[in-house]
C-alpha cells in the first residue's frame, strides 16, 4: 500500500479520530481540522499529524491545512450540507485528487456523485448488514427444519 | 429468503425506519417501537407493521410489541445504554432467538458479544470502507505513474 499521502480529515468525531489515528499510524501526513478543540482528545498519544481549529467553511482554515497540497480530502462532520460545501470546494477550488464524504441522508447521494465525490451513507451500509445477518439466520433456521 | 417472520425493531430513526420500511416491504410482520411518535412519519406509506409509542425500559412496552413472539429483535437507537439494556431483556427473559444491536462505541462490542447479542459499528463500517476507496485510488495512481 502507498504511504506518506498527504491527507486532510474534516471532523474529529468518532470517524474523523478513528480514520486520523489509523491514518497516521500508517505513515500518512495526516492534518485534522474541527472547529471544536476538545474533539482532539479522540486522538491517540502517538497520533503524529497536524490538528487545525476553525471552521472549514473559512478559507483561511483550509489554507492553515494546507489543503492544496492534499491528496485526499475525508469530510466527516455529521453535517451534510458542510460535508458537502467543503468537498466541493476541495475539488474544485483546491483540485485534490480524491475527495471522499460522509452523507446521512441518502437521498443527497447523488447529487454528490454527479459532483465527482465518493459518499459513504453509514446508515444504508448498516442496515445492508442487519438485513444480511437476518437473512443468514432464517437461511440455518431453515437448514436445521429440513 | 424466508419471509413473514416476526421482527420488533426499537428505534425509528434513520436506520430503524429503513430497515423497518425494507423488511415490511419484503412480507415480515414489523413492530416498531419509539418513545417519540414524531419518528414514525419516518414510515413509508406502504408500511403495514404496527407502531408502538413508548420507553423499550418498560416491560409494559415490550409486551405491549409482543416481544414474546418476536423471531428477531434489533435495538437501532442513538444510545448504546439503551440498546445493551433492551438486547439483554429480549435475549434472556423473552427468549428471542435472534438479537442484533448498533452499537456505536467500538470497545463496547466486546461486551454485546459476550452476551450473545450480535453487534454493528457503523463507524468501523464506515471507515473501513473509506480506507479501503483510499487503498484502492492509491494503488491507481501507482498503475498510472509505472
Amino acid at each position: 500500500m502507498t504511504h506518506n499521502r498527504y491527507v486532510v480529515i474534516l471532523g474529529c468525531g468518532r470517524l474523523g479520530s478513528y480514520l486520523a489515528n489509523r491514518l497516521s499510524r500508517d505513515g500518512n501526513s495526516v492534518v485534522v481540522i474541527d472547529k471544536d478543540e476538545a474533539t482532539f482528545r479522540n486522538l491517540s498519544p502517538d497520533f503524529s499529524g497536524f490538528r487545525v481549529i476553525g471552521d472549514a467553511g473559512h478559507m483561511a482554515v483550509l489554507k492553515e491545512a494546507k489543503l492544496k497540497k492534499a491528496d485526499v480530502l475525508i469530510a466527516t462532520t455529521r453535517e451534510d450540507n458542510v460535508n458537502l460545501m467543503v468537498a466541493q470546494v476541495g475539488r474544485k477550488i483546491f483540485g485534490v485528487p480524491q475527495v471522499l464524504a460522509r452523507v446521512f441522508d441518502p437521498k443527497r447521494e447523488e447529487v454528490y456523485a454527479q459532483l465527482e465525490i465518493d459518499t459513504i451513507c453509514p446508515t444504508s451500509v448498516a442496515a445492508d448488514i442487519f438485513l444480511r445477518a437476518i437473512a443468514n439466520d432464517a437461511a440455518k433456521m431453515r437448514g436445521k427444519s429440513s
